[in-house]
């Protein structure tokens, strides 16, 4: 590496440190990109990949090749497990990277708002591993269903699946799950009836989606309703057991439990002596600079920030996209101008630009507003394949998902049952105590 | 189930099993087909999910959806735990099911010849968890030693793989594993430089390939040897530990090993008391049928016959797809007629008719031995290119993985090149043992 070369380091391959990567000029400066994955993981697709529709790789670019032509832009593999602000470096179990500008981008979590020991319960829909999780567990308790068809209490649980959280993940995870019951596997059973199926969304709130208009919530309601999914709204989960999910009034006994309820900012922010919002999200300065530290900066979901609007910044991807470009003009200009005065003062403040939001709910049923205006249905859901499919990562992976989308819609069938795992332990370990092996 | 109609089990949803049920009359009977997996695997294109190029539902189809529409046909995703020849029944963890013809297509498992031990160190490459395994080793080694790069020995070793076995999946393995190394990643890495990367074939006996003529073996030495695989023949293996090939005369340390050289049959045939031939197959007549249990039959990899014109059949898929129809044929004939005489003179022999055999070696690079001629190269890449996609289940899956082919023929990258877990644990665990981490 020219040591004379400034260095920036940018720790995280999702939407906010990819831009970053992509938009600065590289000319300026040698860029390092650090994730303990080798891909970007496109993640408004993630629930596609839990409910059988795409395979992870049409969702997932390896970061390396964004970049194969560009030899200023080194990336690594590697773990970050601690930050420096003050000595300026980064160590990982295999280096130590020191920096002259530093961009946090790594993310969140699932935030199960102190109940860590639900998520042996109800798993989250955050990583691929989460969705071939929830994959396996969904089709698995079908196969499952199959054989225990005599057993109808056991048939019943295995065929309930509840989603915690009615945000536009718990939305689409809820839809889609219904659809697979009610629509795929109609024809697929011979002891079980798939339309029995249940899948139920419970959000502690008054209504689900909060952040579209009351009007809008109401036909995200009638539309999940008309896929045949089960709407509690105004239900706290209490406590979430082993396949159980207790409400204040009812316990529902649901094999899959699936956790979309909350988001916390990245455990590598835990050590950090800094100013935290809620979730443990670090508080930035309106160029998106850590308070004290103004060569690190923090974008997306791991930064809380209220923009010069005065709007709270959400944690969506083009807000991520949106800040990354705005810290990388602040460090080409000030490398290119060679110094800093008072950075306070001559770095722009970021204004988030809300271009709307769509969530989709099934086939043909989706919900949007964008610039004012509300849809939903069929323009809503068109809308939303189109753009989720111009922002897919790498020219092959939209062409891949294009056809599996068009084969799915024509054929009604998803293209990815696949369950990993050999016969499901979980049921057979439980059948096996209570003697039912012959 | 209707008790009056005659039941027939099928054991295995691989080439097989799945044959026999799509060409069984099954107005005849009623028919189970009982696998562990949900899904059909296309073996001969695993290689392509180990080597990144596929992703692993575009080369599993599930059972369920192939027999929707048929009401006489059902599916079960159980594990064969028994069978029972005398009382004609099979045992599952949940289950007990009892025939009237038994099919036994359970396929085979990689064989270490008594060296259980080492197939820790050394991957197979029969299932879907083995191809994840070798991907994300692969990729996960050049990861590795982009991380490790000043560490010279142990950046040889991580950019060393060894395949043991050159028969057509060793073969397969190593050439696409040296232009995954040598083609695409070539500007990938900014520390190593992917080209150095090493690639050992390595073979027990004279020449690979020893089912083709020995010019064949020759002319995919040579092409093996253009794509800069090293070819090791007369080279018995004396032992495997962790990163570590022993031959007689050398060691060869390598991150990667794959172990191709041996199949035996599925365990299941541990407890049957029946005659078995090399490996664990169970001997069948001519008819496909257990000496002494006419109503037993066992096809593909888990059989040994010696068909009617002489020749040993190959555990290959064409002849568990003709055993299969022949097999299907002599009970439809026999639940027609209503009764059987004296099947071993009724019955017809199976004869094993040979259509040719392909081994493809990278992109343009292949052999090919098709009733009598022989080529090479091209001609016989792009005959193996047709005759996959044709044979490839599904009509989805045969259009992605089209498409992707075309997509890497042209773009030089393969498309699916996620590592699945994080950072490579093995390595790290050892680093941090020597003191590595910061």
């Amino acid at each position: 590496m020219k040591n004379n070369r400034k260095q920036i380091l940018v720790l995280g391959g999702g939407f906010g440190g990819l831009e970053f990567v992509k938009n600065f000029d590289s000319s300026l400066a040698d860029v390092t990109l650090v994730d303990k994955q080798n891909h970007h993981l496109f993640q408004p697709l993630l629930y596609q990949v839990a409910t059988a529709s795409l395979a992870a790789p049409d969702i997932a670019e390896p970061l390396r090749t964004q970049f194969s032509k560009n030899k200023n832009v080194r990336v690594l593999m590697d773990e970050v497990t601690g930050i420096d602000l003050n000595r300026e470096w980064v160590t990982t179990p295999h280096q130590s990277l020191s920096y002259d500008y530093l961009v946090i981008a790594m993310g969140g979590r699932t935030n199960y708002f102190g109940n860590d020991d639900w998520a042996k319960h109800a798993s989250g829909l955050k990583t691929l591993s989460d969705a071939h999780r929830i994959r396996n567990e969904v089709l698995g308790a079908f196969e499952m269903a199959e054989n225990l068809a005599e057993d109808s209490e056991e048939r019943r649980r295995l065929m309930t699946s509840v989603v915690v959280g009615g945000g536009p993940t718990g939305v689409e995870m809820a839809g889609t799950l219904s659809e697979l019951a009610h629509r795929y596997f109609k024809r697929d059973f011979r002891q079980i009836d798939p339309k029995q199926a249940r899948v139920i969304l419970v959000d502690a709130a008054d209504r689900i989606l909060p952040m579209y208009s009351e009007s809008l919530s109401r036909k995200a309601v009638k539309q999940l309703e008309e896929l045949g999914v089960e709407v509690l709204t105004g239900q706290q989960v209490e406590s979430i057991e082993a396949r159980k999910v207790v409400l204040k009034n009812q316990e529902i006994e649901a094999e899959n439990i699936i956790w979309t309820a909350g988001v916390s900012a990245n455990s590598i922010t835990d050590n950090l002596d800094v100013d935290k919002a809620k979730g443990g999200r670090l508080k930035v300065l309106q160029d998106c600079s850590l308070p004290e530290y103004g060569n690190a900066f923090a974008i997306g979901d791991i930064a809380a920030l209220e923009d010069a609007d005065g709007q709270q910044v959400p944690g969506v991807a083009p807000a991520a996209m949106q800040m990354a470009k705005h810290v990388a003009k602040i460090i080409e200009e000030e490398i290119r101008r060679g110094s800093h005065g008072d950075r306070e003062k001559e770095r722009k403040a970021f204004v988030y630009k809300d271009k709307g939001q769509m969530a989709t709910i099934g086939r043909s049923r989706a919900v949007a507003s964008v610039g004012g205006r509300e849809f939903s249905g069929f323009p809503a859901w068109f809308a939303w394949l189109a753009i989720h499919l111009v922002m897919l990562v790498g020219m092959r992976n939209r062409f891949t998902v294009f056809t599996k989308w068009i084969y799915a819609y024509v054929r009604n069938k998803p293209g990815a049952r696949i369950i990993w795992r050999t016969v499901p332990s979980k049921v057979k370990a439980k059948r096996e105590k209570q003697g039912f092996v012959l």
